[in-house]
């Protein structure tokens, strides 16, 4: 498996094996990261932030520094020349000369693909448009692997909003490399597209589709918990009425198995109660740690370094 | 002593050894920083800035660099997750896995403490809501034992806004480890309060306080000058004429001990005329190195290293 | 020749063996940066930018790090100290402790100047005001070096608003130093001003001034392409028609010599069609790639390195 130069573009663009071996990749990082803290050193990574996202950028930054490696860039579009209404496409034939990889982040659905279609060095993939975060979603996948053991086997609840849900659909297609059941959990209005289901049962993927969170959860292993984007609904009442009944609690977790993990893409809100964080449950900030690990993973990877 | 994985985030929290020793360990640092430029390789710093404060977020920076250390963070809230409405303990909740300590700049009286609670790594207050900005506090004691000899026996003169000035409360209590005699010198609207002249009266601590500074000028051996801020003036022509009052120019010092030094927490605008810049009594630009040196030495500190 | 601590203020400040120098410093570097990768330890640069620049921010900020140096500052006014009013002189007076180098981006004319008499450290004007950009200058310069071979004898054309761009400017006085011939290409309202033709002309410099490229674009060597900025139009139709006729396509440059080279600042916004991209002449992206290297042997050489 060779990721030397690659892009990470699009979570559907990788196969399983492909998938499997950034996961085996960051297991062998996750104890001995400091061996591993010179081995980019002289390389440069161009952070390029279109929109801000001051979580996903430190991790990356944190990431590439710790294997000695620097960072240039920018965090927020203010003070770049697309303010002066530059494309992108010139604006990473600059960057290129630069640095030794790009991350970007972009509010356009594609930016990165077409980004990575114009310079010479690869281009990973931070969050664009609506659809593809596909690092938070190989994060996702690795967290699971580390604290159930494994993927293949499990029962995984997604709850909240997932028909607008960037990170549900990174995750979902993810996980139909996976012999998974998919629980899919979500106010009517906020289903899933169906256009997605077709996709899944193409892929042999068990599906339930539920509404209430109580009829499911003592049968899941993995519970994803999004939020409930105040901006989806026309009425204040309403949406106070729909997030309160998705609302993680101490009760809503007394039926739940032992093992259970519960998951977050941060930043969370009023979707899980602060109660929560300290049940053994609880594997949001732990999937901070993970993260880190699958990005120095990835950033090793694509500048050509096997992990083994 | 003992400062590793200490949190610094109240000057009142500090004994006068506590005080001394950082001072004694920035005074070794002094001439010897460049000894110590590879000690924090391979830490990272997060600066955590929910408010702008450029010279306080170079200078942690530059001290943490000048180490060998490195920094990640933002520098305003503007693309933080906090436009996402996130909390700060969730925040620092998940900063502390990019990081080996953090320093904070909020706008809330009480987030330093209230971030060192929920997190593993030490805390450094880098200025939180209106009181409470420790390492200026000893960056000024710093400063005056360089520039004095010693800081017990000293007349200080604390100058201008004292009711609302968070420079000027830290210091206040900083200083009410010394024995020191305290000049009080502000417009009437503008003295200090109540309770904190009872607090420095049960410390044993001389104060005066006048309105006028040409009263008290050949005695003190310290003049800390603060902002008049306009905000607290609802008429401007009361604005121009109480500032003009409290302004250090070269006729104020005529009168003054040869060896009086002039301090300043910067930015500067008009309470200290151009020209008293170049007289000897100037130690507001002198006070900015102090600041690095006792900054570096606080790192070191905290992360374990004894300087002697 | 010795640039060590000194500052790079104006391109009209140098002599013709001081731009040669950095030319042969810089076209030394060229091949052999990597050699150099350690030369800058230890050293930090300061950027500050008071108006944001993306490109030339990341250009001096690369160049750096490249050399094994570090750097503090900020990209932008918001959250700096000038947000509470403090002066130049004062900001300037604060961050030269934190430095050893300072690099200045300011909205005014003057600004890099004044800095530069108040520090003892050099001070590299990154852009200030409307007329001043002298690195920008000096990249250009040895763009058309690297890629003609040299610069006496060429005839170069500038195209563009002449009249307002600062790049322009900048690159006009850097020319007027070589034995070469101008061909001023802009719109009639935004001929370049009469007292630098008499300059040019004091100078010895041939110049021919045209509203049309078409005219001309059989005979010039280097065609520096400008932005029209719709600022200078109180008419939008007007606007339109002027930028349109001064876009380069491929049918602009059917009689071009087939060596002619096409720089240009960047960003571009239409001045340049994207076919224009792929032909031999389009060098602007080539233009990034050798400022970065004439940004680094400047600091070499203002660090004390000389490069032979």
């Amino acid at each position: 498996m060779d990721f030397k130069n690659k892009s990470i573009i699009s979570i559907r663009d990788m196969k399983r094996d492909e998938i499997d071996f950034i996961i085996k990749s960051a297991e062998i990082l996750q104890d001995n990261w400091k061996n591993y803290k010179d081995y980019l050193k002289d390389r440069i990574l161009g952070t390029l932030f279109f929109e801000p996202s001051t979580r996903t950028r430190i991790s990356f930054e944190t990431a590439m520094k710790r294997l000695g490696g620097m960072v240039v860039g920018f965090s927020a579009p203010e003070g770049s020349s697309l303010a002066k209404g530059e494309n992108l496409i010139d604006t990473v034939r600059v960057i290129e000369n630069y640095c030794d990889a790009i991350v970007l982040r972009h509010p356009l659905e594609g930016a990165a693909r077409l980004a990575a279609n114009y310079v010479k060095i690869p281009v990973i993939n931070a969050g664009t448009g609506a659809e593809e975060h596909p690092t938070q979603a190989l994060l996702d996948l690795y967290t699971i692997f580390k604290e159930k053991g494994g993927i293949d086997g499990l029962n995984i609840a997604l709850l909240g909003d997932l028909k607008y849900g960037r990170t549900v659909h990174s995750l979902t297609y993810a996980l139909s490399n996976y012999k998974v059941k998919l629980t899919l959990v979500s106010p009517p209005l906020m289903k899933i597209r169906e256009e997605i289901i077709e996709d899944l049962k193409n892929k042999r993927i068990k599906i339930t589709e539920t509404s209430s969170l109580d009829e499911v959860i003592n049968e899941i292993d993995v519970l994803y918990v999004t939020r409930i984007q105040r901006e989806r609904f026309a009425d204040a009442t309403e949406y106070e009425r729909v997030k309160g009944s998705y609302r993680i609690e101490l009760k809503t977790l007394k039926n739940a198995k032992k093992d259970l993990i519960i998951m977050h893409p941060l930043p969370r809100l009023e979707e899980i109660s602060q109660e929560v964080d300290y049940t053994n449950h609880a594997v949001y900030f732990k999937q901070v740690k993970y993260g880190l690990i699958v990005r120095m993973a990835i950033l090793l990877l694509i500048f050509g370094f096997e992990l083994k």
